[in-house]
């Protein structure tokens, strides 16, 4: 067990870093917060490399900790290591972890450029809890470790395998499967609730300015909207695929 | 048109007071920033009371500002007027207005104590998407006129009538047109898609931590849940409802 009271220690530099994309994957890690974060990490302990903490908070006692390095610090250390208003006092660096192929996915979100990170980390929540087996992120679309996406994601990073890929790419190995895949656009596509549900199939959302690439719509089994009835524009990226979601599964 | 180049200007004090609730309620007015929303709220011109703008920024010529106070300033005090970090250099002052009754409305969203501001503005947004005819904000729901929560509206609060009032106190006047009023909860409920689509209904959404009050939850024709078919452990409200309101309605 270490302890840490110098702000200055090269640690705290190192934590620091773990803000930015180019440092997360230059080390293959990633920085999460809280209890509840930390815990749903710890249920996978091979993510875990260290856990930070001060010395005002006591780690749950069911907590299984073999193994991981424990780091005391000062609660001025907590503040400026965190990316929160009100920390905590708990922390911990993982191992990014990523799927590498999405060939036994019979459920997948595919997401095309999104670009908030709370989005993205919403996107993964709702689909964790649709029971979705995978979600490929494709290209242009903002980093999965961002600290605000994991917030966002209430810890369903840690309970749904995520990959990176261009979404074009692996198209043709859903089709030789014969799964559908869905593209979304807000015109020319047919209206969901026309579309049955099924046990296979995959969906892709898009850019919540441009939405999904024409290259990818003109792959698709069918391209879905959602009706507008009243009188806003377009719905939230997450909203439109909790509906599609949870009604394109059985 | 008037122009204000200092920030000790007493105009500079009025305008940031804006953020704050009780400032708000005691004018009966509220704030709104950028392009697209200033346009929204000039949809119905008697909600605008005055417009700030730069030098920088020109106003769009089909904009109609007969009558509405137009007031220039500085780049340094829009910065200081705004709550968000890159100002477009135009804002506005309008007045606060609310539905006084729900009785009329065929298809209603009820708020029983949401607290996150941008969560409430996208539960306003989506029943403008989904067609809802009016939004009824319980008691101890956040401010609706709060920067964020307008903000995440994307000009829906322009759209849809939203009143304020207790909730429980509303529900008879339901029983009595004969309109289902369904509420939600996380056990003990009936899975939603049971439930058939019709063309009245309410749906009361609650409290991001602690759900619908019981009170009401005894008063409803049924209670619908969503299932978790992962790991997550619940759905983000805002996306509940969506998925809720987009299978109620016809």
């Amino acid at each position: 067990m270490k302890r840490i009271e110098s702000i200055k220690n090269p640690k705290v530099k190192e934590w620091r870093k773990l803000h930015k994309r180019k440092d997360r994957d230059l080390t293959g890690t990633f920085f999460i917060e809280g209890f509840h974060l930390v815990e749903e990490g710890l249920k996978d302990k091979e993510m875990v490399n260290e856990i930070i903490i001060t010395e005002e908070v006591s780690i749950p006692q069911h907590w299984k900790l073999d193994g991981i390095n424990l780091t005391f610090v000062t609660t001025e250390i907590m503040k400026v290591i965190s990316e929160t208003e009100t920390p905590q006092g708990i922390a911990a660096v993982c191992k990014q972890k990523l799927a590498v192929h999405p060939l036994n996915w019979s459920k997948t979100l595919m997401i095309d450029a999104i670009q908030d990170p709370g989005n993205l980390g919403t996107l993964i929540r709702t689909a964790d809890a649709a029971g979705i087996d995978g979600v490929l992120l494709g290209d242009g679309t903002v980093d999965v470790y961002n600290g605000k996406t994991i917030r966002a994601s209430q810890g369903s990073i840690f309970h749904i395998p995520i990959m990176k890929g261009a979404i074009g790419k692996w198209l043709p190995s859903f089709s030789e499967r014969k799964v559908p895949v869905y593209g979304t656009a807000l015109e020319g596509g047919e209206p969901f609730n026309k579309i049955k549900s099924s046990k296979d199939f995959a969906l892709i959302v898009g850019n919540e300015g441009s939405g999904v690439q024409q290259d990818l719509l003109k792959n698709t089994a069918a391209n879905l909207y959602i009706p507008i009835y009243g009188e806003a524009e377009s719905l939230n990226v997450a909203i439109a695929a909790g509906i599609l979601l949870y009604h394109l599964r059985e």
